[in-house]
């Protein structure tokens, strides 16, 4: 496996064009959240917003709306219940995240199919959490999705999804069953020093610290890759940026945090990323 | 066109007297926000709040209070569809800005009217975001409000108004449309490097970068042009300080972070005016 | 007039008894708040909780409690409209503040006699904004309460209730007035360098400035008061004191900011307090 | 007594084990707030976050949802009406938080005996505030749990719960009285130096100041004290670490602030935790 170093970072966050404009930096929907799980949509937009998304649309349920607008005014928000919205915004955005705090629902189950039969090639959609979840509880095909697909579980959602028990979750196993799972994809394997597996390859992020080991630590990193396709494309490298940032940070916080709290994390993220751009010592 | 720097900011931004009271410094009433858009109304009310307006008022939907009072407790609300009480504040208001995240429904249209309908010599009204798509789609005509008017189109809603392609947007072109919808109208043109158009002239605000290419940049110009209005008396001049300052600010957070969020450019006025009347280096 | 000047805080605000518990500080009864008036409660309940207040009561209707659970989970909550809680948290408060954004409504007006019905000798009760206008406009005698009573009017205020107009408003005239209205009250005038009425003298806060023309000031206050009140004990000692650490904590901010804002003074109380008390410069 | 000291955290705040997981950090189950108390769960579930718990649950009313996905997104919630998902949770947890805010309505008594009739030998279950008060006005017989009971009650509490007033409130009685009541469980009794009675031993917490008496820090204690037990096993060493962590990071902030707000507490939490593990004077 190649190691993914910081260098992943300078490579991929780049300078603004000085004359550019909220859309030419991504439309992010987020679909997430239910009764009981109400922060995982906001900890993944305030990451989305942090990291530079020019646009942020949570759909969610409408219960959820005051508190998104009370931590995140900026996030646009769409009831997943009402279907015309919810198809229009599938349809208009450039990165969807599916998943977080959404639960296994009958509706969720929905809202993955629906998600999936809207997809179209200019889209990169990220399954993460219980849209893995689901997928693998399901007879639902991803190999089929035209969009750009990433997947992000945790060994053992990976388990759910690969059939491999965590110890036999090595690079050329997982290779191989993603391969049968969905060769386009583009597969994140969340634990201690992350894996990334996209056509062959298995790269590790050399970055990262048991004070994530925390509620929302998954949530915000969906929500920092899906800015980034939005701003720098999709793409392997793209993801790994993501990725590495995430862990990055947390271990500038780790060092004088015992635990590093979502909040934390997502609040440094601008001053990182010019950091990184403006060559000083991020 | 003339260029405008930060000279401006001093020309308008003048130490308050001593012995004055809220009522000194203006009624701003925020027509703003619908189910799908909670943000915009506290972003512009904030902004507002933070420049120094006297007296903020957001009237929206009530769904929306929860979150005004928790992040904003120094604003009032009313309920837009409550006529008694939506009608009395717009008499009331001495600046009123309408249309972030208003959307474009019926309803919305009917408060459009409303606030022209009931508009007197002594206000200043801002035709912001959803206000503007409604008037170009209608046949509603800006050129008989006796209240002092202004327009705030980005490109593409300028484009919706005035029937000029972005490439068509120079300044001869822009000042003659502007002349044809409303010529007793204030315009600002909002792009990089934004345009005033006021009388007859045109000028430019040297200032702005991309980090402000995300959500709720204009919903907080928006706030402080009201709170301009509202304290320094309407004018090209204040509009231009407050654009200019809204710019001016951004850069100094730009310089540090890769995004300009919302929340950290409001946070940052209260002092940054201070500097200015003060003679330190703002 | 007696100037009342910094060395008024020495005096009141003391050391805490290191054997003390939170009974000892008081618990603070606020009644205020109402659907458009919302953040006048969170604001004298934030403060009165800054101000180092025992325990903290907000009564205000139930569509504001997520609101100010959300801003400060320290304060506990009842339904105003909740005849047999309201009564009960009445009779076992220290001291009741009644009037932030509570509006004129025929229910206000029944409260603020339900107040008066219920007020005990062992009590503070401050009458402040619209409970203020609600006196003016009834026949409620307020001479005859058995509690202690301050009055928190601004100049317009005390216009409706004394019948002086503002420019009529000299000390002499004051204490007259006060003695016909309510001889046993505490008054305070709000206004440029406030003044407070009390037993036939008339002293004046030497501090304030014009960045505290903003909405939320009054409402502030008054929770410094209740919370001094609760702390140290009814006294004009004690009222002076809580006024003069508002405007001279706002005086602090105003030399760094445009505008202060509640929050911000707030916020800023704690710290003031203990210099105060730990003899540093405060 | 034993006197507890700064040493207790160096033993007990230990630095985690870089290859762990949210799993490896404790199930928390928080089961909380009632209508008028609707803050006490937000801030037994803030510490417990700050504090470094692996997942945490607040049982509480859906009316407390908004306000708790708002300031800690962190945490999931569970309607506690909701008989399946209340049980599930319960059987779940590795420790149960029972009492902040709670009420004592008959509801509320049903909830401590489902928590007492699921209690399993693996479990932690700490009752707080209301529950202790239930308890001793009930004929609840704690002494036959399964689970480690912790007893959290301030002297007013244990003296309803004993039957000591609070003059006789000494080691001997107290041992004596929790023997007879529980004689596995631990039992700390809230004041100035608080007090750890467990196995017959009596120790006392050398750290704490009258700026704590305020509303909610009884509520964070309880969220540190369960973090501690999820991370670190149950023990006397945990629980008076916890004590001891509490009223340390008070005493910082007490030096600085007249009064110890909760939420500087709770903030000051993972910064402390980690200069403890990493040798620097914490």
């Amino acid at each position: 496996m190649q190691k993914i170093d910081k260098s992943i970072l300078k490579q991929v966050i780049t300078p603004r064009d000085p004359i550019s404009y909220k859309g030419n930096y991504g439309k992010i929907l987020i679909i997430a959240g239910s009764s009981n799980f109400g922060g995982a949509a906001i900890m993944s937009a305030s990451a989305a917003i942090h990291s530079g998304a020019g646009l942020v649309t949570v759909a969610t349920i409408p219960e959820k709306f005051t508190a998104i607008n009370t931590r995140i005014p900026e996030a646009m928000t769409v009831d997943y219940h009402h279907l015309i919205e919810i198809i229009d915004a599938i349809k208009n955005a450039d990165v969807i995240a599916i998943g977080p705090g959404l639960g296994t629902s009958k509706y969720s189950e929905s809202l993955v199919s629906l998600v999936i039969d809207h997809a179209h090639m200019d889209q990169t959609i990220i399954f993460d959490a219980s849209a893995l979840t689901i997928i693998a509880g399901s007879k639902i095909d991803i190999a089929k999705i035209p969009a750009n697909v990433i997947l992000t579980p945790h060994q053992g959602e990976w388990q759910r999804l690969s059939q491999l028990e965590i110890a036999e979750q090595k690079p050329k196993k997982n290779l191989e069953q993603l391969h049968n799972i969905a060769p386009n994809a583009l597969l994140i394997v969340k634990k201690h020093l992350s894996e990334v597996y996209y056509e062959g390859s298995a790269n590790q992020i050399i970055a990262g610290n048991p004070g994530m080991a925390t509620g929302g630590m998954g949530d915000t990193l969906t929500g920092i890759i899906a800015a980034f396709v939005g701003q720098f494309g999709f793409s392997q490298n793209t993801v790994e940026a993501a990725l590495f940032l995430h862990s990055f940070i947390a271990d500038k916080i780790y060092k004088k945090n015992y635990v590093v709290l979502p909040e934390k994390l997502i609040e440094a993220i601008p001053k990182s990323m010019q950091k990184i751009v403006t060559n000083k010592k991020a």
